[in-house]
């Protein structure tokens, strides 16, 4: 098979992110969002919130990073590691070998939430539910009685990573 | 407005191109993908293919440029350009100056279709649905007539763009 035509086989077989439906409504409360959007979404928020992040980040990988982060659960339906790993060779094991390799090594790195790079796109991972939760007023919050406090539990990392970010989430959660 | 409430106004306003529907079927052909997750998904070709691309590009810049090429649509319900223009106005205005004037030269460099970077991330925009339509067994070109002759003529840039994807591309077609 020629790199293209494994680029490709890739590329089709992470389309089924997109039936992939997350606990987070759009921002108009109609229905839930799926992975594909999500990472859409969080991509741009890697570009435009850098400037908040307290320790300097490489935000051209933290975009790749969040682009590929939720692939792995087009195998995985409960969320073992074990589960995950084995999608995570299946998936990547699709691309020519450096680039399944690169994208294999920032899903490790996002997963082990070490890095400065790990911790923005966890951050934006965290931020980006809240902001949609909010603008639906609450409703996926509501739906599960999610208590302010487990909110704060979920986040308690965001300070550390970026204080006005921090900040802006407490607003909303009040 | 601080910086980052102004980011957060333009990240929940673009959570709106999540409900705009693309006539591309996603690869099972259950579903019309929409503008979310056709940007997510060419992010990531934007990423992957950049080696077959014949003008050296800037990949960072392209996966931006095509993360953001049809915010617009937002509120242009017609391709008209003046109220493409005006869509612009209101959406990235929404950012901090420096940001939003960042995307909207993206935006027009894109449009415009001149350097090597609108090429390329035009080339994404045109190569996923195509790839979509052949895994879903061309169902979008069926329900609309499309023929071979009008893919070719929607793609004849493609060419110049990058050889080997146009010639992936007459393979799918065939």
């Amino acid at each position: 098979m020629t790199r293209l035509e494994q680029q490709i086989q890739f590329l089709v077989e992470i389309d089924k992110v997109k039936n992939i439906f997350r606990q987070t409504y759009l921002a108009d409360g109609n229905r839930k969002e799926n992975d594909a959007e999500h990472s859409w979404h969080i991509a741009l928020m890697a570009f435009l919130l850098k400037e908040h992040v307290e320790e300097p980040v490489d935000v051209m990988k933290v975009i790749i990073m969040v682009l590929i982060h939720d692939l792995v659960e087009i195998d995985a339906a409960t969320d073992k590691r074990e589960r995950e790993e084995k999608a995570a060779d299946r998936i990547f094991g699709l691309l020519p070998k450096d680039q399944g390799i690169y994208f294999r090594e920032l899903w490790e790195e996002f997963e082990a939430y070490e890095t400065a790079d790990a911790k923005y796109a966890h951050l934006l991972d965290n931020f980006q539910p809240v902001l949609l939760n909010d603008a639906s007023g609450g409703k996926s919050w509501a739906e599960h009685g999610v208590k302010k406090s487990q909110i704060y539990k979920r986040n308690e990392k965001v300070e550390a990573t970026s204080k006005s970010v921090w900040e802006m989430m407490q607003k909303i959660v009040q």
